[in-house]
């Protein structure tokens, strides 16, 4: 299936705002607080420029979000971040890739050395397999890390890719 | 030398705002923008409650300063991070030894199961080797994730205590 990728508008926000919702309260891909309110999601997924925000879209539906910023300020602005979700009616689609893809390409030609994933949770095999087959790897895991409501406490991968 | 460790109070920030002007500056220590104005500093470091500042001081003077707060929100809310910073004239003085056990101390009673520390600059060694001594261990290192001004470009370690 075809994900075209796009940079995010405002009047995607009543389409997002589901999207972000549901991983908020699933917990069980992202560290979120689960009591977040459509503003603060607001706030956090849709950050301005230098940050970039993407989505993928189905025709006119969108389908998956990005965002991706500098890891770090200062001495460490020169490593890329971000996250990544796909609706729960898109996964399996090949979203995620499309999204994952176009922030490389982007992460490499605004100059970033590199992109570090801080909290990758490691029973998200789904999320882990894209990244390892676009070239990230594990630079450590943080142990029991992240509450899961079903697996318990799991690990939190630090992934890298160098650029 | 004593180092006592007491909670920073709001006319502490006088003395405070010369010792992280000078981390930050130097870039050698903490990946942070080093076009950080006063301002910025003091709502990045002033963190409110339920995080927690501290300083040590040497009779009236502040030497250092720490902070601690979850390190993620909702379902990584049970692992503590911070950060601590040294005055220039106080290093080697234990003071970094003293705000890192009381921090310690404080995540362990506030129920923390561990504490991660995200970005130690590899060539910090002073850091580096205090927090092994306290039974930090390395998760990974993010390869030349922080650019010194000297050493060019060098790791950050993710560092990691149970507690």
């Amino acid at each position: 299936m075809q994900s075209p990728i796009r940079e995010a508008r405002d009047n995607d926000w009543p389409q997002l705002w589901p999207i972000i919702r549901d991983v908020v309260t699933e917990q069980q891909t992202m560290p979120y607080d689960p009591a977040m309110t459509e503003q603060d999601a607001k706030r956090m997924w849709l950050l301005p420029a230098p940050a970039r925000v993407t989505v993928s879209t189905n025709r006119s539906r969108v389908t998956g979000a990005a965002n991706m910023y500098a890891n770090r300020p200062g001495p460490g602005s020169h490593v890329a971040s971000g996250s990544l979700m796909v609706g729960r009616h898109a996964r399996g689609t090949g979203v995620g890739r499309a999204l994952a893809t176009d922030m490389i390409d982007w992460a490499r030609r605004s100059g970033f050395a590199a992109i570090q994933f801080n909290a990758v949770v490691d029973t998200n095999t789904a999320a882990v397999r894209l990244y390892e087959s676009l070239g990230f790897v594990t630079l450590g895991t943080a142990p029991g890390a992240f509450r899961h409501p079903t697996e318990g406490f799991v690990g939190l991968r630090i992934m890298w890719l160098d650029l």
